[in-house]
């Protein structure tokens, strides 16, 4: 069995209140949040456990030895602000919020839970002060804070913390600019430059150069320390109280997975062939085992040589060794399509690929390998890899653009637009499409990328349900489609496989008869959806009714003809977005059945969101919005009766 | 009347092919394309002439002695790749087209026209390589070409032209990383550095500081010179040649409005006060005539210095000298819009207004210059410009953030998303939004942003109808919305002033019937729709059919009561959306009516954009898109028999 362990606040209350040497406190504080962060991230199953334990250090100093919120709470308008502009390093700032007695202990153990605290930061968590983990606003946003400080003299400083890969963002350079001009100088940047991204090294995906200078000729004061060194921490930051006529920025070198020995990244990258591994996920149990092990001897050890007694910590959860995961058993469809991203490089020598930075989550490792003169890596950059697709495609070559469809469909929204006014072809892949996964919260889940894509007159949009349906819609694409595709890709592995007919054929605007009815229709797409409709017909079913189910991977075309027969005996027909409810499939339909007399009169039932996708496992969240099979099963039998 | 005239291929030939000194041929050129851009601008009534002239010399240099265009033309794939990031600087690059023979006379002559050339450049244009308008994406689109001749073994270097405003924007410093760090190195960036924005100086909108280092910093080799002297871009150029290992940066120091004394801008921003007034729009006839005058004698007088004969050019237009022109004197909703910001201010003191640079054309200048403490300006930052209102909202106060919706809706999405994620109050206001004014094309006609806001479930989208509506509507955003919204204004003068009742009050999810009608009920919305709408329902009258035409300012929002009964006695409900059919008002009319049985069976039929918009005059494109009031007059008689 393993035991996953808690340090509850009164052990960090008694830490706090010793009178032992500061910075030995604060190395104990900080490997304690670093325990407490692991432990709920190997609760959650995931988290960013790298960039938590390099940023964890100048955490801990800012809250227990620099900001004057022990003294005036986390309401008070005069208090200091800190918040994570890269928002992925939470669990470590969680850690030490909840030491601070600001986030329960209930709430903190229940990391990407529902009702729990969220993937990446939320203000409805105590003492949280910014949303964020889409990168890149955070200067920005800190910026309007100081602002506000300014105009309602308002007390207090406000600090951000960027990721260092995150400065590969355009929005970014606008903000170093517009702070220095509109002269808000009560403003603290932190870069916490652990020099690694996803899994490579920054200076392999895009190196920033020369970082000082580029601050510096910004027009900011620029210091730079070991973000693990407490007492140069504490001269940085009295330095900058004496700097009130610029912005300031503390350039932190870190180390990412700080404190745990294998988890550290190295200062060099080592090689081509390395990969950080510790970026993103829970340790397995071995590593987390080890892990814990080495941070709990390193507090011993500290608290022992101060004279204090060691550590207690509680077991909050022991679960059986080497759980088999779904990821390691199931179908996904972003394998598929890495797949056949290199089949179809060894057909089109016009095929290129491009990555922000996602290159392993978005299936493209393979072809990065096999076709590294066809591979464009442009950092944490979407706009500019999209402007830079479209250059490609104006020279005729066929760019396949790749990011989360949160971030690409939005950040990317405008350059999207430009290249399509240019009738070139491009095509699109939105990954991490959907509710599901849940834990990292609504800055990842993408639920409006359709909506997004929509008004686009020339690009089609679809999401396959299988790994057969992915290598064939990104056939289609490449070779077939004439103008612009946007596919949607699930991330997490498929929770059943979507079985397809032995004669299936991908068929522009049909769709596919998964389930045969006669009581109800319901239109679904994608790996996620089709299990909670297949779900609801199998309750449906048990309950005598049967319920038809239709994969509909073409997201806005729908080919009259067959939806004409599909639902020509049903007086009701649902549709189920894994999506807003707003732009989605369902729109499509409600459309496409205006545009036909007999089936106008029928009755149209969206299921889909209608407010912003919760966090939580994938279970919780498809509950709490009504949407997986049982929610689904009921709400059909309620409409039809 | 006034005499436009044109200065035909045929002369250019001449000068291009005498034996005379290599810069006063460029001299001459360059100020014969000044003439044709002017006329053209003038008879289009639009266009922009201030950052035309500032880079119609280097772009003369470029096509008359730098490039391989002339030898290889424009399809070659070894040929010289030239491109305006900014756009807005068409009208000089088509003259310099037009002289090199590649946009024929009768194309040329039709700037901002249906059928002519473009507002904003547009590939269907013989000889330009990329679309632009919405700035910041050039660099990247270049290093995309770059890259796409490096991959194809293709000769020919890629050259684009961006403003100096336009490195405001993230994307460009997105760019420099990425092309210095992927090694594309055949690529030559120009800064027209005239160092005015929409109408002040770059230096008070937002520094930039020193613009050499920061591009020395960021890994590209830098050169300046005046952007004036051939002799030296001719330098400049030719040391390019030996810099391979590097991308290249010309920060070329012109003068706005170059060529035209009383166009030209200062060097230093004389006073705050003063405001550049020839960045945008045709010149009035009087300075039209001096402008054109002055160029004419200066082309004159080199052309004898050199021993040619004077020019001949021919009459294209003559018209009528100061033509009332409907902004005179037509009602304006952006200006009630200014009114009432201004009056809101007086009685909110949390009131922030926000500018990326378009503050006379959204209104604000009264708001600017009377609570300059509670106005940010943030330059050509939309993304910088969102997240600070997120920061600002965060501490309690209220923004209203204002840009073109095209560029808010789309460039900022993502920072809006996140925004509303923390479910802080913000109002942001999509100006320029709809088909028209049509001219500056498809960079500038915001049609996608309803869409762009839609899926979000928190924002309440609206568009007024005239300058009471206005007035009324931006108070319930301030003073009676609970949520955040987004409020679209069109910019154009109103083309009818639209009369409301005189018991009108603004009521949430209601709108106002604006003409009975029993025969045919259509929705519509903002003063250019109701407009065609009120003239559809005029002309159907003369045919004895009767339109009810209804104002319904609330695009998300519809209160279903009130809609059961206006829509009670008609079989067939048309909506007309200025914005694609797709995510508008007429998939909000579908939505609700799935909501009410009694509805559910009558026919929808959805009039708006299902193609990008067309470039031309209103009159024009709205004909072209069958949504002026005759083609929706015979649109609602075809539907209705």
């Amino acid at each position: 069995m393993i035991e996953i362990r808690l340090i509850s606040e009164t052990k960090f209350k008694r830490v706090r209140a010793a009178n032992i040497d500061k910075y030995t406190k604060l190395q104990i504080l900080a490997d304690m949040c670093r325990a407490n962060a692991i432990a709920t991230v190997k609760r959650a199953g995931s988290g960013h456990l790298g960039s938590s334990f390099s940023s964890l250090d100048v955490v801990t100093y800012l809250y227990f030895a620099e900001m004057n919120i022990a003294e005036l709470g986390v309401s008070h308008p005069d208090r200091d602000i800190y918040f994570s502009s890269k928002g992925h390093d939470v669990p470590g700032h969680y850690a030490v919020l909840h030491a601070m007695g600001l986030i329960p202990e209930e709430k903190f153990v229940n990391l990407r839970r529902h009702g729990g605290t969220h993937g990446h930061p939320d203000t409805t968590v105590n003492g949280i002060e910014a949303n964020s983990g889409s990168l890149g606003m955070g200067i920005s946003k800190a910026k309007g804070m100081a602002w506000a400080k300014h105009a309602t003299d308002a007390g207090g400083r406000v600090m951000v913390m960027t990721g260092d890969g995150e400065l590969q963002e355009g929005q970014i350079w606008e903000s170093l600019q517009t702070t220095v001009h509109q002269k808000v100088n009560n403003l603290i940047v932190i870069v916490d430059y652990n020099k690694f991204q996803s899994d490579k090294a920054l200076k392999h995906i895009i190196d920033l150069g020369d970082l000082e200078s580029k601050f510096t000729i910004f027009g900011w004061h620029v210091e730079r320390c070991d973000g693990h060194d407490f007492a140069a921490l504490e001269q940085v930051f009295a330095e900058f109280k004496g700097i009130t006529d610029k912005p300031k920025v503390l350039i932190a070198d870190t180390i990412k997975g700080k404190g745990i020995s294998f988890m550290e990244g190295p200062v060099e990258w080592p090689n081509e062939d390395y990969l950080y591994k510790w970026h993103a996920g829970a340790p397995d149990d071995d590593s987390f085992e080890s892990g814990y092990r080495e941070l709990t001897e390193k507090i011993n050890s500290r608290l022992q040589s101060v004279g204090l007694e060691a550590l207690a910590s509680e077991i909050i959860e022991t679960r059986e060794r080497n759980r088999v995961k779904l990821k390691d058993t199931a179908e996904k469809v972003v394998s598929a399509y890495g797949e056949a991203l290199v089949e179809l490089g060894s057909q089109r020598e016009d095929l290129i690929v491009m990555d922000a930075d996602l290159s392993a989550d978005c299936g493209l490792r393979g072809f990065e390998n096999a076709y590294p003169q066809r591979f464009i890596e442009t950092g944490i950059a979407e706009q500019d890899m999209v402007s830079t697709a479209g250059g490609l495609a104006l020279q005729g070559l066929l760019p396949v653009v790749n990011s989360f469809g949160v971030f690409l469909a939005s950040r990317a929204n405008e350059q999207i637009y430009n290249n399509a006014t240019e009738k070139t072809k491009i095509i699109y892949v939105c990954h991490y499409a959907g509710l599901i996964p849940a834990g990292p919260g609504k800055s990842h889940q993408s639920v409006r990328d359709i909506s997004l894509f929509g008004a686009l007159p020339n690009c089609t949009v679809l999401e396959p349900a299988n790994a057969i349906e992915t290598k064939a819609a990104l056939k289609w694409c490449v070779d077939e489609a004439a103008q612009s595709c946007m596919m949607r890709l699930v991330i997490s592995p498929s929770p059943r496989r979507i079985e397809l007919p032995e004669d299936y054929k991908l068929t522009f605007g049909r769709g596919t008869v998964l389930a045969d009815g006669q009581d109800a229709v319901l239109f679904a797409y994608g790996p996620v959806m089709l299990n909670e409709a297949l779900k609801a017909a199998e309750t449906l079913g048990q309950q005598n009714l049967s319920l038809k189910v239709i994969n509909q991977p073409w997201l806005n075309h729908i080919d009259e003809t067959w939806f004409e027969q599909q639902i020509a005996d049903f007086g009701t027909v649902f549709v189920l977005d894994n999506h807003s409810q707003y732009g989605g499939l369902g729109d499509q339909v409600l459309n496409t059945a205006q545009k036909v007399d007999r089936l106008r009169s029928k009755r149209f039932i969206k299921f889909g969101l209608d407010e912003f996708p919760a966090c939580g496992t994938p279970p919780e969240v498809l509950a709490y919005h009504q949407l997986d099979g049982d929610s689904l099963a009921s709400r059909i039998v309620n409409a039809m009766s």
